[in-house]
């Protein structure tokens, strides 16, 4: 299979091999348009989503990640407009990654829709499977969160620092923990009247 | 307001914009002074305590990071003699860091003191709201930890790696999890004799 | 003592002084030769390995280290044959680290085999003790897991993302939490008949 259909076969979630020629070089050619991201930090942001929309599936207006982002492929990220991830966000996009608008990343995200075989054996061999994961609009992912394969989290919701999410999160709802539980709903007594 | 006011009203917890032109050129630059200082080792110490003065808002003798240390402002860090952070600590300071002497950084540790509003609509208007982390003398804090705002951790204290410290850790206790809890004292009986 | 002796030492288990010169200068050459490697990135495997078998006390065939590749010392991390880490591994290796063949970490793994004093006095006065950390063969480390001294991670094995690693995980199970606790075995039922 060429890298398209690997691609393609990836997103059906069924076991692909991790380790073929086609999935290793496209990995090593997104680490350095990655490289060629970061290290063009401070320049116009025009020329800087140049860059994003060669490495990403979509990219929205307004998005910006800080120094280090990592990803695996970058070809199954969609980020909609004025996304916004701090330093050292890291996404395993093999599943599909779909994040909405005016999304907000706290440092060192991990978003890992790629997961390896159960059975060593399985795994030994490059057996992986994957499983999307997808992000609602005006969503606050907090500082040092893991989210797992397979995960939708809900518009305006809020993950709190450190958790690791391994179940979907519905919308309007303050979540945290390892592994992450609603902790609360959000209501109307939580504005404060702020106006920029 | 100009960039000293909002930091100093951004000090006194209010809600505060966070993407005013100032803000968002002041982490610019910051993450510009970072790569400098991370650029930097291996130089003489005084030469890099020379860029850390540049970045925080007070720095004690001996004071290190290991590379890469990033931060949001740098100008409301204020760390004492002796300080050091292993590899790639991170600390959001919008809200204000007070270290105190000999405190000791394991890796990946973030400290994180602004948080986005709660109401979505707020958040996507650029709200926010910051409160201080002070860190007394002598504390260690293990690899991959996460300080959230707000925290206050005590002369002497230890936070187990991997915790999330979302409220005050006494002084002379171990302390670990997510969230963190005391887990017990620090006596006499963990002496061990030790001289170098 | 020259480094060696205090290598050695270390690898007691005994208290050591982290704060001699030898050891400072030992951990800054080791920045400086991990920085090299982590720049050779997309260049024959060959020359990469080279490096690495300059920076570690053994490496297998087929190593790779996506980046940025972070460790103390270097010279107590033995890894097996195709060990893969993908980016942000971080190892602390005072008290050594042992991996098997067929390993693979995710992002952000971390295994801090030192740990400071406990006593502040002894802490402050450079005291500290490490513990060895043992991987077996076909394990996998989820994304941003912690590995704490003294653990031993048993033959195919699986530590679930985010984890926090504080006791040993026997062979075959998969572990998950902070702390990392035993989910469930590993068993026939698991096999879903991918092959390569």
């Amino acid at each position: 299979m060429d890298l398209e259909a690997q691609r393609r076969h990836m997103l059906t979630g069924a076991m692909y091999n991790d380790l073929t020629d086609e999935l290793v070089q496209a990995r090593q050619r997104t680490v350095l348009l990655t490289d060629e991201y970061n290290a063009s930090f401070g320049r116009a942001q025009e020329e800087r989503e140049t860059i994003l929309r060669r490495l990403l599936k979509s990219v929205g207006e307004g998005c910006h990640f800080e120094p280090v982002f990592r990803c695996e492929f970058g070809f199954n990220i969609s980020v909609g407009d004025h996304f916004y991830a701090n330093f050292d966000c890291v996404m395993l996009d093999g599943g599909g990654i779909t994040i909405g608008d005016h999304v907000l990343f706290g440092p060192r995200v991990g978003v890992y829709t790629s997961n390896h075989a159960i059975d060593a054996a399985e795994r030994v061999a490059g057996g992986c499977y994957a499983r999307p994961v997808t992000i609602g609009d005006r969503v606050w992912i907090g500082g040092g969160v893991t989210i797992n394969q397979g995960v939708t989290i809900g518009d305006d919701a809020i993950v709190g620092s450190g958790s690791v999410v391994t179940r979907s999160v519905p919308a309007g709802v303050i979540a945290a923990g390892v592994p992450a539980r609603v902790i609360r709903e959000i209501t109307e007594a939580d504005r404060t009247g702020f106006t920029p």
